[in-house]
């Protein structure tokens, strides 16, 4: 592991108080003082062992966040409630945390919905101002992060909670008119995670979507990425429950055995979970988590996704998935898993891999949408396919040529 | 489904009154009078449609057997313990199994083992004949059926009971030596698997062992069925728990995280889980099963597999395997699944998909070992990758463009 | 077992086509006639023993039911989508089948809720008659199948879909005023279960609630009963997820360990299962699976029950229960565990047991609530406790002595 | 909670530095401190609150020990391996654990086998002294405990490795015999489990045997507290999956469902697990799991348990269990289990509740074996009976009145 990739790159964690953006922060001291290793890293796989990846002290975080705390009062929580990490290694990395916790600015809930806005106690009262008035502070934000801390690239992570599902046709379809609507009194209702977006964009920066909102999947913003020459890759990270589907229904396929119905139940108790309590939130999730199975096995099966908040499970996300298949002559059989993972101890080390591949594209020269960062999401982005092996291939062999051209 | 592909193929069952013959044999009835559809067969995916695939009527079945009995009284037994099959779907095929039956002759236990041996109510008494008096009554039983059927092809097919293991190392390494040392007073222990495969290969006919016993897997044996120019693949059809090792270990590689155990634990009670009684036929099973995660992973984390004799279970295979991992920042993590399927509906399917895919390289005049056929064996001759995904791809290269010439 | 009782039992099933109560006529006919053994009685055990329990050739089977068709075809249609039992069987109880058959008369969808109501076909259309009327109608069938029968005893059983919940404040509370309000022209909307219970005790049958429905759980409906020197008990047949939590939890207490979390999803694909799909009929089900937890531990950890129709399933209903809960020093540890039962065929021979023991009581002179019965329901009437293993105990102290006096 | 019974009660542990004596330890002195509460104390119950149980405080701890160490060595390690406690909580307790280590005394590996015998780095070598010197120094050792610390009473608790299985046919059949042979050329091969309780017995003291090891479960030993007015109680402390079987087959029995077979695998990584890598220790303890299916069903179906040693688990034993049975009709059904418990952690409290419940019972001057304690234990001695729930009526009913004395 070289010590520096010669890079400096700033990573600005939308919800940076969040399990996922605190989970990152300390994996990149622990990793950087060389407390942890570099196991869950995918970016660590031989298979990307060319490319020059900017290593964990590299990485400068700050962030935007709508609830008043720190990075360590995050961790504490976390380690009290999922019963993971040692006090022992949050006190080694005290200072890393308390210098992105000084980097992390006052979010936006304009437009976030009414369960996220309740959790907030630290965003400004900006339901009144001009939507452009809302984006240029944002903007601004990351902006001055990036000068001050003299970042060859900045990626904005989107980690925070999932909105309510929202449709893009209801916005402008160009930038330009899109642009020209947000000074006006009836702007469109963008979500904060498209703000988040646009802001990056305005700047040239590049945004990751690791979440099922809306972020950056609508016509004008892929405009102004392109326009800007931003990256971009989304969306909703597959950290668990979805990753086995999207493994395991290829084996389906690949023996023609026939999926009579696919329930998967999860409980799990962190913030996420509460915000999923509200029915408008979890339809987001659920709807990114259903739909791979139909997509690979190529027919409907009965399906049925839950997703529970069980507040004393924490961060432990237990999936029970049981599934009903037909073999030979008819006969009914059946597989069931269960799995149990510390969910955002999953994700931190995936949303570093799509920060540190990020900037790989971005040595490259690439721009716009990034194809080949599939195998990392839920509802991958410009991909139809969410057979998890094929997946990777793709994104194994965008390391070793750069993007197809075709 | 055309009626017919032109081709008429024998199809040549050791253990020719076993669960998987007997499910095979009632298979290719119940599909060739259109009473079950094709569900299970891979043969029928889209990546083979453009195949001359023997369809289920273009199959003719004959065998060596060890017990007395027939295909119609052990389906019965089957149905009985079990609780799959209906007793009109056998009606309905009786005239098919009563024919099939009429074409089983009677195996030989020289070499065999004393639990198999136990088992053994039908095998003539040749444990003092020549070797070469053996190999001698076995092809000619089978060149008889071929001359009478007026085949194709013959496809000799173990599906019987395990062996205990052997080293091939022990037997003289090419034929002309084997074959001298038949005759002699004190000839090699060849195994029955072994007989009947060098039955095979001395009239060109193919052999596919579904079981981890040694059958063709020698230098001789293969030194033979290249000469002759028959086809051979092994070995151990992956059906179940096996299956499943091989398609979630690479999830574990792909995304970097470190199985510090996979304990595997499964319980059945065929005839095949009674034999697994006697420690030394288990032993040859559980090698078979165990080593395709160290291979994959490419490490050696602790790994514990039991197979387990319960009689009340039937052919119902009941898998449970425990998975701890670690993920990010040293947590330790757990996947668990239970696999319940029906072991001899399982192999049938993928045991007919051999005989029909035997038959296209017959068509295309390959010779000698079918690496190709690797995603249906636990233990692929030929291959060191036990990746399921990479294996399928492999054999859908072969589809499309014959064996690699490389 | 002796060959009879000497007694001659009616057996009366509302729902008289569906799963439970075809597995009742098909079990009585079947052990009647020694194809099948006692397995899974209650009233088998050696704590019975001394009872004069009529024997399954003792009972003589009709019923009520809104859905036109047969027993035979109902026990078809079981077996072809939850594969059990054989042709052979059914074909040697045809004649039960059909005789049973012959005595089931049209039921009443009055004031059934929409969800059943759709189901029904063969159901008079009762809406505008008077309530009196209906009820009139369902007595005079119980009472002719009595009578034409010759029969000691008539147990009424509901073993029909589950309606939504009612609360029982809204009818009069004594029978006097509920009998004179029935003619009028708003009577109190009393749901089919609750009518077929005052149909059965106006002549003094006993009548027993398998399902959570109202039935006889209403002040009016007792006074009727204890008037009439009827038998009653419910409600809600206690056969497989809530069984097991009912003699869990007091393992729980015993150990003096804290249940944090107990979440039970449930997926199975019956009649029963569709019409759970509607909310309001679920709710029902729901709370009286919930409750129990709460009862035995003492105080309230978070509790989730989900009822999901998952229609390949058929009648196989799988529970998977996950029970996380804190140990010595505040320790978290887990208990999962997955039930997979044949839902009817775990019902049935509890309602036999019910109905042999009801007779007991009646030979006994017993009158109104059979609080002893409580092991067999999920929400016993008049037991505050759902401690199975104290509820066993209750039972066999009866079987001993007959009811409390205290 | 009172601060303490005005008992000052001496707890000498076999074993001292292993998982379930540091848990013990650790736990005394968190409850002591009020730093946890007294979750999983069975004699915390409001069935046990009338009676003067001594409170954590006071509790003197001691103990013998063959492998070098500290408790708070062991507790680091324990913290590290199964990432349970907190360092806290640790330090916090750490001046108890050094009290309680300064009073641990080097144990015997005198007949302890070999497996044992390799583990021990304390133990002096005593192979070749007279038995009755080795049992003279356990016993000063204790006396000089009780002596030192002024205690009422001492209760010598085996929370030691298991032994091999021994026959208590070939030790003399009396006391007096016995101790006439200790001295002895060629004494009898007590083992170590069984040489520490009559150290205690010698002296009056108690002796509690938390292991399956033979300890005081012979003749000799129990005439000799019978003598002496000493305490016993045994064997085997039932902490988890054999919990769960005697709390699930009452349930079956009470059913009527035939149970076909009960399959158990458990796996785990502690010093326990090493021991029983170890075929012969293994016996022993597979023996007292596997028992009490039979004997509560009162008929043998196929029982299979493992135990295996799986390193990386550490204390954290998962079982699985797999419960085969026949329902009405002759329906299989399944029921599964997993438990997921960290095992130390749950002995740690059953023992310091029998140490309380013993010094209740010295309290009441009760002597010899005391039979109430069944439900704490696997191989409960002077006990047919296994139903969890019958043993704990029993301990409740001996709470209340003290011992049956009929």
């Amino acid at each position: 592991m070289s010590a520096t990739s010669g890079r400096r790159v700033g990573l600005w964690l939308i919800g940076a108080f969040g399990g996922v953006a605190t989970m990152i922060t300390v994996g990149l001291a622990a990793m950087a003082k060389g407390l942890r290793d570099r196991t869950a890293l995918v970016s660590e796989r031989p298979a990307f062992g060319h490319l020059n990846r900017p290593e964990p002290a590299d990485l400068v975080v700050g962030g935007h966040e709508i609830r008043a705390g720190s990075l360590m009062r995050s961790a504490e929580e976390f380690r009290a409630i999922s019963g993971v990490l040692d006090r022992e290694l949050l006190m080694a990395c005290s200072e890393e945390l308390a210098a992105a916790t000084s980097r992390v600015r006052p979010g936006t809930i304009r437009n976030a919905g009414a369960t996220i806005a309740r959790l907030a106690d630290w965003a400004p009262d900006e339901e009144r101002l001009p939507l452009a008035a809302v984006l240029d502070r944002l903007t601004a934000d990351i902006d001055a992060f990036a000068a001050r801390e003299r970042l060859d690239h900045v990626v904005v992570l989107n980690v925070s909670s999932t909105e309510p599902p929202l449709s893009a046709k209801e916005f402008p379809p160009t930038w330009d008119r899109l642009n020209a609507s947000l000074a006006s009194a009836d702007p469109p209702r963008l979500p904060p995670s498209s703000l988040y977006a646009l802001a990056a964009f305005r700047s040239g920066h590049s945004y990751i979507n690791f979440t099922p909102s809306l972020g950056a999947s609508f016509p004008a913003a892929y405009q102004l990425a392109e326009a800007q020459g931003a990256l971009h890759a989304g969306k909703d990270g597959k950290t668990g429950e979805t990753l086995m589907k999207t493994v395991l229904a290829p084996m389906f396929v690949h023996r023609n055995l026939k999926v009579l119905s696919w329930v998967g139940h999860n409980i799990f108790g962190n913030r996420d979970a509460l915000v999923l309590d509200d029915p408008e939130n979890k339809a987001a999730k659920v709807g990114s988590k259903d739909q791979v199975v139909h997509q690979i096995l190529g027919y409907r099966p009965t399906t049925l996704v839950t997703i529970e908040n069980i507040p004393d499970m924490g961060d432990w996300k237990t999936a029970w998935d049981h599934i009903h298949f037909q073999g030979f002559l008819g006969t009914p059989m059946t597989l069931q898993f269960i799995w149990q993972g510390c969910d955002s101890l999953l994700a931190a080390p995936l949303a570093i891999d799509l920060v540190r591949l990020a900037d790989v594209a971005k040595q490259r020269n690439e721009t716009g949408l990034i194809r080949a960062f599939a195998p990392f999401f839920k509802s991958p982005e410009g991909m139809e396919d969410n057979d998890f092996f094929r997946q990777t291939a793709l994104l194994e062999q965008w390391a070793q040529k750069g993007p197809r051209t075709t």
